[in-house]
């Protein structure tokens, strides 16, 4: 190909920016960072700055980088000239913002962050087709789909998303309440960010990824489905009007759908990245989800049906509920019930516009608020403190 | 797309063949059948005939048949201006002139016949480039491999095809020597001709497909490996460079992969085919085979690897002795023993002409009768003849 692609990425500090790099290390000929954005972790942002050399980059305060690349928003960077291919991994809704000025500029977009399609799903897919910009899946689930999809010509009948089950898939639904924090951060098979792993066991997490399916490939709710596969090999699959699935699998190593991403239309061999080995894979494990077992499941996949502005109602509740459920104010249960209450005083906006989201997001943040004061304990922390992870 | 396909069914009373014509009737505004070749079966064929009037049939020997269709030979068929597509669903050796015919033509030929590509595999892929035919896999195996390719711009580094394992892959070593050809043609998941059940239990059909997929998409022996994987249910998986893999997955139902070569592009929507159902799928396993235990698979894929004539010696050894079994005069493990000695007394001819491999073939069947007469047990017949399947 010879041309060498400029890569800005949003939240280099992220699980999902340390291993874009990563993968970057490995391709200097094809990948060039051009951009890279931080937030909290400064210190790690100026050691990747000092490693790469970017012509921009971002951090909240322009804090002093004894560097002299140019200091610009986050959203002048993604929709920067100099920029062909932003990585969006970002966390919750900072993501919408430097995702539409990306979109807007005609970018190729690569999306960690599921909040942007989640909240903004419908202007976000309206922006791609008007300024002929891309959307390109990061998440392991979404990156399954689209290598299934690939080069066929007919809509498919199905999806299904796989899901590991998180840590309390079997667990006595009567001593889910006492679920701890530390208990809750133990993900058996993917390494991420915390807000992600309680969303993993929760099961919220996969309600999101529904609706960013639903987004992502045009595909009716109805046709979603979730399977329960422990092992987290199979990544999801895909069933044809024929019969006929097709599946990706690999090691749950998020570098794998990052670099394919990265990659795309080619594939890059990488003696980096794990290879399945088959003499240790003795069975692969399915099963349809339970959704009464995890209510979080049930709203976020009714909230993406009733669409509007409850998805993004939906996304700042669980960001104040799991947040609450970090610091020990309330327990493992009542994130689902915060969740359920706030969705159900919500006055829904059907079309909305992105400061009809803007103002929801900021309604549900206060309304959760308000509603878990009840199930705060404020003089005891609720589970264990210990941490050993 | 508006226009029918016109098909040509070599072999229609056969297993593939009939399934073939599952398909067909249900797509009379796409596919048309305009000529049926028997062999064996000439009642089924004269009620093929009645059913959907083809332009042109064969049978051996011309005989009455109350039709005014045209009676032609199997190669004028298959290379006839009215047909479009060739289905050569015929057993062993005979498929091997009327493919040649059709690739000449510059067919589309969708291939159920392993022989084919086994014995000729050279000057076939020679043809197919020079005439800018096609060839269209319809075993599961291959067609699972194809649909995992599709779209795929970059050669992949592993294939893997998946064999049930046939009824005997835990059975104790000391006692195959005892096993019956009723106990053989009773495999667990396929329904097939008896003597692609007879090659299922030896791994010798998993053999052959091997050097079928060496061919069909030109790929060396070392990278094409087997898992044992007893439910048939992923029917064969690719794995790319970058760690990710590709599995097709179906019921193991025929007319799933000889629907797809003929709807290729596109999938068609069939309520006759079935749909894997997945609260009955508990899991999916996986083992690497065992070659030790299956002399057959071993002494298949050495003869790949060596080319020339023998594969063309494998495949009609494994014919002679493989009737000597179904016909109670050798043991199961007798099959091996003798495809091995008749391989091993074969003066190697590289890169062979036509003439070369039918001299082979001939030559290979005279040498596998010689030395089964050491096998054979005139006077006994090996192992129950009860047939209760």
């Amino acid at each position: 190909m010879g041309s060498v692609k400029k890569v800005a990425i949003l939240g280099s500090t992220g699980s999902i920016g340390r291993q874009a790099l990563d993968v970057i290390r490995t391709r200097p000929d094809e990948l060039e960072v051009v951009a890279l954005t931080g937030n909290k972790n400064l210190t790690l942002l100026k050691s990747q700055i000092n490693e790469f050399r970017p012509k921009m980059f971002y951090a909240p305060g322009n804090p002093e980088i004894s560097y002299n690349g140019e200091f610009l928003s986050v959203e002048e960077i993604a929709s920067h000239p100099e920029v062909d291919f932003v990585i969006v991994s970002t966390a919750g809704k900072a993501g919408l913002s430097p995702t539409l000025a990306a979109l807007q500029a005609g970018k190729t977009v690569a999306l960690a962050n599921k909040e942007v399609l989640v909240m903004a799903g419908e202007i976000i897919v309206r922006e791609v087709s008007h300024n002929r910009a891309r959307i390109l899946p990061i998440d392991s689930e979404h990156s399954a789909i689209w290598q299934c999809l690939r080069g066929e010509d007919n809509k498919p009948r199905r999806l299904f998303l796989t899901a590991s089950g998180g840590p309390f898939y079997r667990f006595p639904q009567a001593q889910l309440a006492g679920i701890t924090p530390e208990q809750t951060l133990r993900h058996p098979v993917w390494k991420m960010g915390r807000k992600v792993t309680i969303d993993s066991a929760t099961l919220m997490n996969k309600g999101l990824e529904v609706i960013e399916a639903h987004w992502l490939f045009s595909f009716p709710f109805d046709s979603i489905e979730i399977l329960i596969h422990p092992q987290s090999i199979v990544h999801s699959m895909v069933e044809f009007t024929d019969g006929s699935l097709k599946a990706q699998l690999s090691s749950p190593d998020m570098r794998v759908p990052i670099q394919y991403a990265l990659s795309y239309p080619q594939r890059w061999s990488n003696s980096e990245l794990p290879r399945l080995d088959w003499s240790k894979i003795d069975s692969l494990n399915f099963e349809p989800v339970d959704y009464a077992r995890f209510p979080c499941l049930k709203a976020a996949i009714d909230a993406g049906r009733s669409g509007g502005t409850y998805p993004a109602v939906l996304c700042a509740a669980d960001e104040v509920a799991v947040e609450l459920f970090l610091s020990h104010r309330i327990s493992f249960t009542d994130i689902a019930s915060i969740v359920e209450s706030t969705l159900e005083q919500h006055q829904n906006i059907a079309q909305p516009s992105l400061e009809d989201i803007v103002v929801a997001d900021e309604w549900a943040r206060e309304c959760a608020a308000e509603l878990s004061v009840d199930y705060c304990k404020e003089t005891e922390r609720i589970g264990s403190t210990e941490i050993d992870i």
